[in-house]
């Protein structure tokens, strides 16, 4: 049998010489930072400094939520029983799924959706926020992005909107997320406030990020808390304990400051 | 039954505030760059301007090899029948062992036992070199972290020393690196230059990371690699194709220059 | 906090006794087979030994197919890294999606639809199934479960019908299965016969399975399979080997007999 | 770049023609248990009936241990985030290592050893088997295979061992794992009878099988157990719910009998 040949577009590899995207690696390597690395071999296109300030506000963002997540959970539960640590952090990687990170894919369906009728009805977009509002809660749905387990303000969402804004990356998606925020106050009464995933969705519309990637993203940003994780356990803990989701505290350092930044 | 609680010093978590390792998360975001976030949060503290560009380095370097490790066929594979997207992620990730990637918590082992061995005789790093490659003949093992089967100069190895002796971080771990590079050539005749996982492995030594790190630090800079290889896979691959590692062709850009870095 | 109770009802754990859906362990082991085992586990009853015989077939079928399925490859290309035996059966695992054993549950769909509209509409068997066949073109769908890459008549799929007559468990999700291949080749003129897939989600109908639990059946199969080469890629294979999806050869024992069974 | 063709001796793969370990895979459906079946492709030949016994029982005995095992929990956990169905058996397959079902592989290690040693040094069982733990106590190991976290007298073990007697499958390592349990109670004064990977161990290395597969074999057996947890978790419960693995209760039927086997 001859096999056929496949094509790719990501990397080029001849002896002594490798060229992501189309620039050689060695000159990129010092000259790029990671984020802005990931922004190139994601879309191709080396990212403007400002918006490379956006694609590190949002991994930064989504690097480690403490140790309640599921991902946090299963990395430590497989940490425990003696695994690799890739194996563990693979069990991490397979907790991001619709419920815990999906929301990010989900939202950017409703951002694009949104700003597609407003742009064709004509509206603006506190009119189409509330069109959106209104027929989900007639399908019963809710909305991806917005209303937290733990935040009733996320703390991460308007540092992220505020950076964004200092990046001009700002548009017309998160006019539309938070358009959406207000219209399902004044509709339902509660306050859902955009959480972290909403807050990312905006700006991957903004960047034109594929929906496909959105929780890639998050992956790639969380893996370094699940990282930070599986060494603590396997450092600090016995093998084979009961890890509880509930009965933990937080014994590290705090109130430290930046300075000089 | 009671349940034990456990202690963790990585994120604490209350209502409407994040702290990682003591710093509010909605302060670091847009202040620190993905690279020095994995720094803050796998070591416990932010890293000076030129260890994070080491960092960013180091994670730049990793990013992607093309379509031949075993990590890109064995996401592409898996994605390739249908998979989520963060199961082919998962797949990659298991394949990043010993054998591919590896290199770096071997090598690191090396210079930091050379290194010890130089200090403890009063011996200069050529003469720790030399014994260090001589046992290593005798006993018939490899040494991890030299010799590529592609490059017989690995282009990552010479530019991640330069940014590391710019940023003051090259120390005698790079020098070991490179003496035992050295010996093993004259001791054998043979070129076996540093790869990229030795050049890392030096790296990670100098900024005092614990080797059971090593594999995660690869893992967390190529699974942005692997992630560009999925999406393509995906976007422009036939389900259930045959991947082979060898029939593929590059037909991305070439030759492309960053301006004003 | 405290932690909510949850409530389950496969195994009861207490100290020396152990009891699996009812059934204390120890009773059931030397008298239960393990493919009754699982039934037991996955439906809460013990089959009667015609359907135990049902199940062991659907599971010695889908054992494996050789070299060629992707998850034959994920699982022998991540061990060919050094990874640890269960996390080349994991990538293994983790292949095994909609394009890669995914049509059992397909079909499943696609026979309980169909039988639910013969009855519903007091058809038979042969007028459903040209409804389904019909519809399908019509909307531009394949009929998952029919048709092989390989095979012009899958040679599992008459035999485990044949096992499956013997045991009186062959009912009219069989019929409309070979019903639907006959107005298939009918209707387009082209034969794509009944394929193991379809065999299998035919029988896991007539025994009531949930398809949820489909793709789980083939895995529990097909991870014999996987275990075989992944232990032979160890125990006869280089690291890091360039394994070939075609080119590969069958060197093993052939024309062998089952005596006296 | 030519390929490289590799050799397989597992399946045969011809076009309406599939063939395991040299017999045609549709004469083996209705004549082969499953569990005969996992026996010819890991070690290429149909077992003997009274073997077969063995194997069943062996694979029966795993199946499952509730839901404190951690991969039980990492399985649940996962599945609770919306992964796919496969996904969640994969973190289940991933939490099966040294401290999980490992001290099979340990404990055949132990037994193999101390076979060898009294067939080489011409001693009993017993003096053999006094002398591997008293060498382990000076050495601080524990043997692995031997007490139980919530059993003091491991149901599953006499009964698997009965098992073996009735095969004719019971011989000197059977014979060794009990005299080491006698010399621990002797020597240490403390009760640490044979667990389930203990007797599992000593029954794996009378059928020779390499200790490579230990593990291997473990997860076959608890894979289903995964699935039925898994569909359980799925069917039964709501997402991104805290697992506990303490707070759970059995609420299944209880008190049944096998009739008439």
């Amino acid at each position: 049998m001859t096999e056929q040949s496949w094509r790719t577009s990501i990397t080029k590899v001849e002896p002594n010489k490798l060229t992501v995207r189309g620039y050689r690696l060695d000159e990129l390597i010092g000259r790029l930072s990671f984020a802005e690395m990931v922004y190139l071999i994601l879309k191709g296109e080396v990212p403007a400094p400002a918006v490379a300030n956006v694609m590190d506000a949002i991994m930064v963002s989504s690097v480690d939520h403490g140790p309640t997540p599921p991902s946090t959970l299963a990395a430590r539960t497989v940490a425990s029983t003696g695994a690799s640590f890739n194996a563990a952090l693979a069990a991490g990687v397979l907790s991001i799924n619709r419920h815990h990170g999906g929301a990010i894919e989900g939202c950017m369906h409703v951002l694009q959706r949104a700003v597609d009728q407003k742009r064709a009805g004509g509206q603006d977009a506190g009119e189409a926020a509330v069109s959106v509002v209104r027929t989900a809660r007639q399908e019963g749905r809710r909305l991806p992005g917005y209303g937290h387990r733990v935040h009733t303000h996320d703390p991460r969402t308007a540092r992220l909107f505020q950076v964004a804004r200092e990046a001009g990356v700002a548009g017309e998606y998160v006019e539309m997320a938070l358009a959406i925020q207000d219209a399902m106050a004044r509709e339902t009464g509660k306050e859902l406030p955009l959480n972290v995933d909403g807050a990312i969705a905006a700006l991957l519309c903004e960047m034109e990020f594929p929906t496909e990637l959105a929780n890639a993203v998050f992956i790639m940003a969380r893996i370094a808390g699940l990282t930070a994780h599986v060494f603590e356990e396997i450092s600090t803990q016995k093998p084979m304990r009961q890890v509880s989701p509930t009965a933990h505290q937080y014994v590290g350092p705090e109130g430290r400051k930046l300075d000089g930044r």
